[in-house]
């Protein structure tokens, strides 16, 4: 079988895993609960056994294992300490060295998005590319930074945290970090379904949306594909803040491309269309000419950056 | 003296360079002039002599010099490719492998800001920090980003060029890269003049400011630090805007640290006053709590990164 490696996507319900070759080929994948006990790791322990019994299972022995990479939803330091992770109620972990310490294998660990952003990068939208911004439109806004191959961590494991950057002055509603005018709040699923419903109540607009009852993103994306115009102005609204915010993220980096991913963006290449519309007129010439693209590992891009976690550059 | 290192600022005007040992203590300091002609980098021929001559002076011999590090006013690629420097009448210039091979020493290249960056980082108001962000307040709004003490250079080389972030929606006036709202409409010298003159333009606020002939930024700031009501606007829309881009900065990369150079800077604590008043409130929890540091190295930080980078981490 050759030399092969884990990624394991740790959620607040369940642990993703993965066991890949080299390549990136995926030769397996299960899941496992996420235990939670107040103050204690117990997730830790049973990716652990998981992994472990997965060597026996497959008649593997570790030389064979080049290491396990591990994502979880908080900020993660780059040395493998995780700040907390509120749903896993852990305060902070050296993960790294628990791991490395239960399986005898060498760990990495990152912050999910970031992870996300690295298995884009690698086997999915962002393939060809070593410098990438991730952004995860689902519920909330994620990001991930990829730099000349390598996620950024940030100091406070707060890199690529795109989703709560100012991007409206005049907005008066509250986002749930507690400021008004973040990314998130137009460009969520949950900020879609808000842009659309504020629209409607300010704005007689003949529109479909108004008949639907529980609205959500769908609805909405759906509707501006079929020319819907409240559909058409929230797509544009959302084309525009991303755009804004990709432009900031290439003065600052100027990364090769932008792959958008999570639950909206399967609404397709409108989301792209609207981002591309706008982005160049907030960029000066020099970082005008980036690429969009679509993710395209969906829940897999966890367990897939993980998974290049361990194997390295 | 044990092994040294060559820093080189190549300006559009003249060349700072220095001579570095190891630890970065400066020792030795000289001009040459910065020789143009379309077409051709005649400036990397003066350069490279100058070092090799400074090499005999001293006493040296090639052994002992671990390298030359050089910036240019113009974006370079991380491979020490530079894409065009206007003021040195250059296109595309492989100007790592012209200078190895007119030295035969190790030569590593960056853009001036960025080198700038660096420099602070190593030795001057970054120091003890290894990510951070410098923003040069000058004619223009420059800046440099350092990630774990290695230069951010971006595809197209233009990593840290934040003085054309988009801060302001609302501005009608171009900036001179074509768009409006630019970070350095607000922020470089010409900006702050700008800012108060618009304002007394449109408000017959009393202000000692309307009787100075060929206004400067520097009166601006000094009539700020005496509480004059346009030097006071002034000074907050200047902090409120770097507020805003230091909050994307952030946002995106997570840097510890915040070093405010050029020119303007002069006015001292006053700047980092004006930003940290409006900083955290642009901010998400994870990334409120920065260092905002004045620059230290003056128009010497350009030699202090060029010898970083050939001396390495």
């Amino acid at each position: 079988m050759g030399k092969v490696c884990f990624g394991a996507d740790v959620g607040g319900t369940s642990v993703k895993l993965g066991l890949f070759d080299e390549t990136g080929a995926l030769l397996d994948k299960w899941e496992i609960p996420s235990r939670k006990e107040k103050g204690q790791t117990p997730v830790l322990d049973d990716v652990a056994a998981s992994v472990l019994s997965k060597i026996t299972e497959k008649g593997l022995n570790k030389d064979d294992v080049i290491g396990i990479g591990i994502d979880v939803p908080g900020p993660v330091l780059s040395d493998g300490t995780v700040i907390e992770a509120v749903n896993l109620y852990w305060d902070t972990v050296k993960a790294k060295n628990v791991m490395e310490e239960l399986t005898g294998l060498k760990t990495e660990i990152a912050n999910d998005a970031n992870a996300a952003a690295l298995g884009e990068m690698w086997l999915g939208g962002g393939k060809g590319y070593n410098s990438i911004c991730m952004i995860t439109l689902g519920t909330g806004v994620g990001g991930g930074i990829i730099l000349d191959g390598q996620i950024v961590a940030g100091s406070n494991g707060a890199g690529g945290e795109i989703g709560h950057m100012l991007v409206n002055y005049d907005e008066t509603e509250k986002c749930n970090c507690g400021k008004c005018g973040c990314l998130e709040q137009y460009c969520s699923a949950t900020g879609i379904v808000r842009v659309a419903k504020r629209y409607m109540a300010a704005n007689d607009t003949a529109t479909k949306l108004r008949f639907i009852e529980n609205l959500t993103a769908k609805d909405v994306l759906d509707a501006a594909k079929e020319n819907d115009a409240v559909g058409v102005y929230v797509l544009n609204e959302l084309g525009r803040y991303l755009a804004i915010a990709c432009s900031h993220v290439a003065h600052v980096i100027d990364v090769q491309a932008f792959v958008v991913g999570g639950g909206v963006s399967k609404a397709g290449e409108v989301i792209l269309d609207a981002i591309k519309k706008y982005y160049p007129g907030f960029c000066m010439k020099a970082v005008k000419n980036k690429e969009f693209k679509l993710a395209t590992l969906g829940n897999d891009a966890g367990i897939y950056g993980c998974a290049k976690m361990v194997l390295g550059k």
